[in-house]
């Protein structure tokens, strides 16, 4: 069977979550018209970009068994990228990031509304409200969009407990990796187990298995997910924090440097400070954490982390992580051209510039 | 048949909630040792106290057509109180409350635990940023509660809906609840339709309805629910913002005049500004959204809100609309014994002192 590329896979997800958010938002709107501006951020905000990483592995995850390509199914896996939304407008208002994708981010679109409406009250504190709110209405419309996607009952169950798991992993992760910060110490073991929950679990092994579920397969391919998404998951952490320290602000929608202004205790910073002399090292964990560096202070940061070459190791060790997650993926139980297709992911996700 | 009382209920609905914690903790222990906190925290929160209304309406609901007490439908049902634990904690964080139920807030538990270890950065920002997760994960477990409650996979797609619904209208009641607060007019329509959305339908209709659909029960009882949970959940709302402003701290948990304080734009205010002189008027607008206000300042306004008739006329539209609602439990389609309890209910809902 021909299965759709990548890209159309990501379309159809696409479709799927502007049909989904469109019915949500009228409904906001015949309960108060003073619940437009939430419908319309909300739905921009799902609709507007995103790499939509975790639905297109549940849809991967879904036909690696060989499962013939439904429209159901794949609205089900879409759901899983409302999960990621809270996740993203939670994080940003914990994190007090102001943008995301080169727009404000939700908080401060809606401090933004605010200000323009010359509401009484601190605006930031109005921003903060209408963001956890926003958070948690995508985390509910998640459960929504599965239960409404027309796959059976018993189908449905059989994801249930993968898709518990995964939004409590997620949590989990979120917590240690803010805990992290405030213990604000280089450990290299910690910030790879953050790693895995954050990123390896919840963004791919859970998402392959959420969809192979779905399909009703359990031991062997959820194995093979396991070996492939772990190691895969802490690559694309991996490239995260490097671009969260190089990337191009014009391509990652964030200021560069973020990560350095926030203070994330990251593999790649656990890699810099262990090969650093004390003079730098103090440098460096003066720097962490510091939101007013200006821009010569993080290009100062940047040269440490390239000197020290624990860019290079870095770099590397994405390389280590990518090819034991593709050879993980040689496995009979796993449909050719899925596996391809996993391939592809793979490489895209540790690659990519955003 | 002889129904469990209320209170039985209600112990049962603990049992299930501390029982469902206990497991949630040792999942949580066992991703990482450094989630303890979180797991004693949140499990604390679910069972320490809490009137549980909305489970023990849901299980009425289910109880409604003349079902058989059932321990699955009880789990299921007790799965509520997870949504509404979802809301406390965030509302905690949005309204910046320091306190709930006589304990810290959730942020402030956590701000705490920052300042006790000595961490690095704002111990306010970790408290909100663990709140906001905390209570991401209690939504979440919301919906596992239900999915691992026992009960048949069409019994929980039937009530699945409702559910949803349930959860959207919550945030959507409390948006407009935060922005009316912001828009800071006294508006005696929109405060009573926000309470329509915030009590009566989250706390009330559909806690009812979603255990009617649980029981396979649809079209005539939601009818009888929704006109009975509509009138009680106003008359509820009522008697929260009598108690927002004239409560006793020692039994409510919360600082007396905490209403008056964070500047709520509640019914109560909005009958108290349109019976006022405009000088009185003033000292109201003055002092609602004043955090700084003191007892003999608090004590001023509470004079005010009495001198103006508006309390008397607060307590008459609650026995008016708590007549409205047992009027309404007179339908043949009702379990005599459920009406029996719908109105014990009702009276506890709307005498409560907390």
């Amino acid at each position: 069977m021909v299965l759709p590329g990548i890209t159309q896979i990501r379309e159809a997800i696409d479709a799927e979550l502007l049909e989904f958010t469109k019915a949500r938002s009228s409904e906001l709107n015949a309960i108060d018209s003073e619940l437009a501006p939430v419908a319309k951020a909300l739905s921009d905000f799902v609709t507007d970009g995103g790499k939509r990483f975790r639905p297109i592995f549940a849809y991967l995850g879904y036909l690696g068994p060989g499962s013939t390509p439904n429209q159901n199914f794949l609205k089900a896996c879409a759901a899983l990228e409302l999960v990621h939304v809270c996740a993203l407008i939670h994080d940003d208002v914990m994190d007090g990031s102001d943008s995301r994708r080169n727009k404000p981010a939700l908080h401060k679109h809606f401090e933004d509304l605010h200000k323009k409406n010359s509401y009484k009250g601190e605006p930031s504190k109005f921003g903060v409200a209408a963001a956890i709110l926003l958070g948690d209405l995508a985390l509910s419309w998640s459960d929504q969009m599965i239960s409404e996607s027309g796959i059976s009952n018993l189908d449905a169950s059989r994801a249930a407990p993968i898709f518990h798991e995964m939004r409590a992993e997620l949590m989990a992760g979120q917590y240690l990796d803010v805990l992290e910060g405030s213990i604000a110490k280089f450990d290299l073991e910690r910030s790879r187990k953050i790693a895995r929950y954050k990123s390896g679990k919840y963004s791919i092994e859970r998402p392959l298995q959420f969809g192979a579920s779905l399909a009703g397969e359990s031991k062997e391919l959820h194995k093979v997910f396991s070996n492939y998404g772990l190691p895969l998951g802490e690559a694309f952490q991996l490239r995260d924090d490097i671009l969260g320290v190089f990337g191009d602000s014009a391509i990652t929608g964030k200021p560069s440097g973020d990560d350095i202004r926030e203070g994330k205790r990251t593999v790649l910073m656990a890699l810099t400070a262990s090969r650093l002399s004390a003079a730098d090292h103090s440098t460096l964990t003066a720097a962490l954490g510091n939101p007013n560096l200006d821009s010569s202070q993080v290009a100062q940061i940047q040269q440490l982390v390239k000197d020290s070459g624990a860019l290079d190791q870095c770099e590397a060790l994405i390389e280590q992580l990518l090819n034991e997650a593709l050879n993980s993926l040689k496995h009979p139980a796993l449909d050719a051209e899925v596996t391809t297709k996993l391939n592809e992911m793979a490489v895209a996700a540790t690659k990519r510039k955003s």
